[in-house]
């Protein structure tokens, strides 16, 4: 049987890892791909290689620089947001917002589909459960698809790529849900937005993993761990 | 007076010097970008160094890694076509296409544009006296700005940024001209495909640089330089 190839994005976090096990239960073969984009959270990366060694599949590991800055996770001076709950956290676009993350990553993923003849690229992005980033909406991930018509090769010649978001609509503890079903080890990966060596519990993303676990009424494993 | 920001992608080549030097002279302050992409031909990278400085204007160039090659200007194992003349150049898109290679370009445009407040990004992109590259077509690069209204905080916030790509319909002899008439350094340039220490005169860059230089009735300076 012929290889279906899918471009798995890996950040380390809980939804990226789902998304790939969604990819390898949709009978694909994940490549993944990890953008070391100089973020402070590093540990993120150790997840990634973790998992993505646990469930052998190859790996890339891509490195850029973004001398801009711009973000509080590229820049030790901007602080990352702290709150107490998720039903404080504000409603606009966070500090935390890289500018054009998703476009680099996806644009990255899409050399590597190209070159590698993938079907499809797999991006955990979320719209509900989320830190309100434009980049994570699913207008936007249509956008990119269509681009992708416009701009390659394989997509001029009609054999274009397919952007798949299997979480988009999902809430957080659907997410986690479908991660257990899975068998994603979700004790490895890695949400806090502070580079600790346990979760900090007060940016967003803690607050949002937290919630979630709590609705899924199963206790999130990492947490489980650290507290030991 | 304010400063209006433009990112200048700067490949070193001629078409994105003279839209470098567009951008200036339509009263932008450039923020010249390029985009160290493991090209073997990399003596483009000491062109686009040597011409920002020249303009005494700041300078980015960011190293990106491609492991997955699939291109004739990654891999030395695929041969770069050799032509006897542009009208032999055959209409297909040739081995030197790089996969989404303007669409990583434009995304670290777009990050670098948003974290500085860039208003605009210039790109050299040219769909007539070109190598038929899928992403140098003016639809695409519609598809592109459309995506960062979607895709970004200064798109969904209303203030987009423009994708000026002021050669898209010249051909290559106005495209000199205008370089000419604007100061461009043309002898700094360097277009050819190959990484020597003269233009090879038989890649598809070199054929429609001497067509052009043929068409304008202007003797090519880097010509003019190498045979002395």
């Amino acid at each position: 049987m012929n290889k279906r190839f899918a471009i798995c994005l890996l950040s380390g976090g809980l939804d990226s890892a789902t998304a790939l096990f969604i990819a390898r239960n949709e009978s694909f073969t994940p490549l993944a791909l990890t953008i070391d984009y100089g973020q402070l959270h590093r540990r993120e990366l150790e997840s990634a290689k973790q998992i993505a060694k646990h469930v052998e599949i190859e790996h890339r590991i891509v490195s850029i620089q973004l001398p801009w800055g711009g973000s509080a996770l590229l820049d030790p001076k901007i602080q990352i947001p702290e709150n107490r709950s998720v039903d404080e956290i504000p409603k606009e676009i966070p500090a935390t917002y890289v500018p054009a993350r998703n476009t680099i990553f996806l644009s990255l993923a899409a050399s590597f589909a190209e070159a590698r003849g993938a079907e499809a690229i797999f991006i955990g992005a979320n719209a509900l459960d989320y830190s309100g980033y434009p980049d994570c909406r699913l207008e936007y991930l249509i956008s990119f698809e269509m681009l992708l018509k416009q701009g390659t090769k394989r997509g001029v010649e009609g054999k274009s790529v397919e952007i798949k978001a299997p979480l988009i609509v999902l809430k957080k503890s659907e997410i986690i849900r479908i991660a257990h079903a899975l068998g994603v080890p979700i004790e490895w990966t890695w949400s806090c937005y502070k580079g600790g060596e346990f979760p900090c519990g007060v940016c967003d993303s803690c607050l949002l993993r937290e919630k979630g676990f709590k609705e899924a009424g199963i206790p999130d494993p990492l947490i489980v761990q650290s507290k030991r």
